[in-house]
């Protein structure tokens, strides 16, 4: 097969750097253009002595990014819509990092990140970006979008019960440092994590919209979702708890572990385990591992899922829909640690 | 007012070591008898280089620790109680951290801690030592139960709640790696805890029993606690994150506040603040901060509540219970970062 | 003896933090003006949520400053020498914890700082804040050049033995980040520190001049510094190694450990112990801690030191330094931990 | 070529963990046995969830285990030699990741080790595993004795300038804490390393002997080694800074990067760079990372170099030294993160 010509708009923030790592080491991926905003003209090694990755970052422009077979788009929520709609239009295929084709109300922009959605069909056309679940659409799709790193480990948790959850699901999860990006402030300072654990956008974090919009989708019905983040003094990595209640009653442990192992059994990067999982598990690696519980006494299930939140909650599943949406087996150039 | 002479069996662990720190700089207390199994003969600034504090460690022996007002049992659960009634017998106050005396029925014992309680009556007799719920009976008693660092997070959460809540209190907390004590083992091995997050004792871990119980009475109903605790990669703090529904349906955060704020108007140690409270706010501290909110959408309350489990979480919880216990001001001494 | 009223110039960073904790603490000090320029009229409790003072942020002039006892300056090198003489001609004794007063000689301020200072009487008449070595000047100055935390903690490491080190020290220092100040910056973003160490400024930090001073200051001659520090993955503290030959050969560990002792014998914040001491020990306190070592098979003599570099490494120094000036014991407001 | 059978006695500590990870992937290798004494029967997944391996852990047996064509043994100091002879006999050959063979004079183990080396024979036999010095003799060794993590990083920093430093060098190195082993004790508990610093073995390290045969070796002369450790509050790496004086006096930092970058221009795994390097850049691999400044006004040359002291350090460099041994490229199978 003809190798894929990649490129990577907005390529310097933390996402950038792992997808820069994996597309290299990638066999069947040519790096193409890798551009930045504040960095043109440096070579990658200069801005990130750990990448042994030779390229040189050039400023972002269509039509030399069109030239790519996939273009892989990093830039914040709310400016990734128009550079994806404008590739797009070049007949680049686009997984997009961002949120900004994620939901498929067009409200839902408004009320939950403040900017009018412009691009209504190519809202609907997009794909969730979850091959666990759509890589048949992920095969076909023009533009993929991305999960966000919560939902990926939400999601992962509760998809083999959606189906029997009776009214909502509680996800309390706790995410490493990288999740809030590169750009230094007040709140990613080592002082002032260091030591330091805490909940933040308490009620009615962003990545709520999409939780609540998928697992409603795989369960049929709408079902309630309260997440509440915390910011954990780690590099990387999500450990997520999810807490619900099943319409039919209790089913213990083993039936539910033996559901959940059924339910990923051909899965290449979703591994249901006996023990919790730690983040060291997974880190640096495309993988989540999860283990579900039943606490009878307060007839609850519980679900521990971790994931490496640049990797299978970011860049690494971005690699696993570029291969999806170019036939390649799923898990090429993502079996080593980023 | 006459000096508390006051001693402290087993004071070589985490909690032996703040309790040492507070009590050697508490204004109306004379150190008695600093009793260890492992490092009988040694100075404590030997075995703590922290610690600028005089004395030297003895072999515990009834006779020696009961010439104190007020003795501190800092043994292991199951190893306590013998002590605790030895002490007792011969008319010196105890307060205990361990867990011996914590619960009220008997049978409890059995199920959660495996051994058969001897000590029926003093069970009946001990008071459990949250100040801020008991401090009139803790004044009185000859024993008072130190709570576990968990529950003293989840019940000063719940308390200005607690007659409301529909059924059930599901609570996600988070605790430094001192919460495992100072002995080494593989879990506690910088190498595996570093970077790292995990839930463990992941279903029934044994102080969701004070938990059930304390809220139980605080409701004047039985309420289900469905306890998650998890390990942090930092020394010292729990973050506890507490999740219900009201029985009469939505109140809103300011009002949630404002009962709050009342309910604590009077207290020393516990802070009800307006933003989520990190750990770094009370480390080395014996405060409960903490905060509460509506989760509309969702119909749920969320408190987040933080203290230092190696103060508020035991031995500045135990100091407190001491000061109510001889009549001092309950801050006495707890003023300063330990 | 009167309150002595202390205002902070610059006192949202972190070394104005812990000073704003220190002086509201301090049982002779009356807090006067605290000063900002980013947090003006902003509560101090809501700039520090963990600082448990009241007070808020104003902004500077020299008449609200100047009716103050004693002025703390915290601003960064080169803006401070004009507010220090300001103040000092409005009769305003000055601590003042930047570079700006610390040598003696100006052309040091175009070559190591990058300046031309303007002030050449001052810098004359300023004392370079070491009580350990100055305490009697500094009681009577009228502005005091509190040193660096690289300086303090190597000074007190070569001081008793200076008069006979042959001809140049070593330094291989070790900070951790709030050294680097509040300010975010790539370098302090928690990913790039956690984990990681390195040197910087590797040949030729700044605070190389004023160990160059004062050690031929304390020698009676010039001897060389090489002088090396690196960033650590902690919050607080500084772990000096210094290596130097002595001109007369070996003496023994023990003599030299003896000689240290006299040294220091009469100084409440100098530890002089027989093992190597960790930053935790330091941590929070204005005590230095060191211990010196003979490596006979290399001629050489070791000494390490840590020291908190906040507090005995800038503000507890600083009130060290108040407490010389106005009278007081030295450790007057600096037995408990910040 | 035949794939190479491999076998690791003692494979359940850190060293082991990494091996089985690096040679379970090499392209060129088979997995014989895995030898443990404590995790007999337990399979590698299971006593490191972090590993994606097959296998089981074996009692060791040296007729189990000679089947082999090379057999990596993990076993601590004095422990080692032993199990290495036995296997030699055998014919099987041997990388040797303790101290056991690494010194040439049998007195030397007295001295530092305290034990009488019994096999005087294979000691001469032996060859020093650093490939980037004895590569050709390694390639015919049956005895390869796998250099200490601190004198590898040292060695790196001072051999293209052996010849020319006048006397001594002062070693100022830093290690994370897997150098201390999986075997949880008092010094490798969380709460004692999280958050401190210090030295430690401060004078006469044992891995000082290594240093000083081998650059007297390299240097045609004996030259003094002052070496001393520290303890970094990360999981992996090492960072040494060097210190020394040049015979002829200054040679400007120019061209010291130049007769670096020289000496190293052949090598896989040694990079020389403009900057001063952390460990982030080589955590997980196989490279040394270094650079070297000359601090003109003190007349030294200082030497910065990162490794990470599991790999390059440890079981990366016993895989390299595999290579050697087997005549296969020297990074087959490390090009990697592990």
């Amino acid at each position: 097969m003809a190798l894929i010509k990649a490129s990577i708009v907005g390529a310097t923030g933390y996402t950038g750097a792992i997808l820069t790592d994996l597309l290299s080491g990638h066999p069947d991926v040519r790096m193409h253009a890798l551009t930045s905003k504040a960095y043109i003209g440096r070579k990658v090694s200069g801005v990130f002595p750990g990448l042994r990755v030779d390229g040189t970052y050039t400023e972002y422009s269509a039509g030399a990014v069109s030239g790519s077979d996939v273009a892989f788009v990093c830039y914040p929520h709310g400016e990734a819509h128009g550079v994806v709609a404008e590739l797009v239009d070049k007949g680049c295929r686009v997984v997009d990092l961002s949120a900004d084709y994620r939901l498929k109300d067009p409200a839902a922009y408004q009320s939950w990140y403040g900017f009018v959605h412009p691009h209504f069909d190519l809202l609907q056309e997009a794909v969730f970006g979850l091959p666990e679940r759509y890589r048949a659409e992920i095969a076909k799709a023009r533009i993929v979008a991305n999960p966000g790193c919560y939902p990926t480990a939400m999601l992962l948790s509760v998809l083999p019960a959606a189906a029997e959850i009776d009214s909502s699901v509680i996800v309390d999860a706790k995410s490493g440092v990288s999740g809030a990006g590169r750009t230094p402030s007040q709140k990613t300072h080592f002082c002032e994590v260091n030591g330091d654990f805490r909940a933040y956008s308490e009620v009615g974090h962003r990545h709520t919209a999409e939780m609540v919009q998928e697992l409603g989708l795989a369960a049929g019905k709408a079902l309630g979702v309260s997440f509440t983040p915390h910011l954990l003094p780690v590099d990387r990595g999500i450990f997520s708890t999810a807490y619900f209640r099943l319409a039919k009653g209790l089913m213990g442990t083993d039936r539910l572990l033996a559901r959940y192992r059924e339910f990923y059994a051909d899965e290449a990067f979703v591994e249901v385990c006996d023990h919790v999982p730690g983040l060291g598990e997974v880190t640096g690696t495309n993988y989540c591992r999860l283990t579900v519980r039943e606490d009878a006494a307060a007839g609850l299930v519980k679900v521990f899922a971790v994931i490496d939140n640049l990797v299978k909650g970011a860049s690494g599943q971005a690699v696993q829909n570029m291969n999806c949406m170019f036939g390649r087996p799923e898990d090429a150039g993502l079996r080593r640690k980023v």
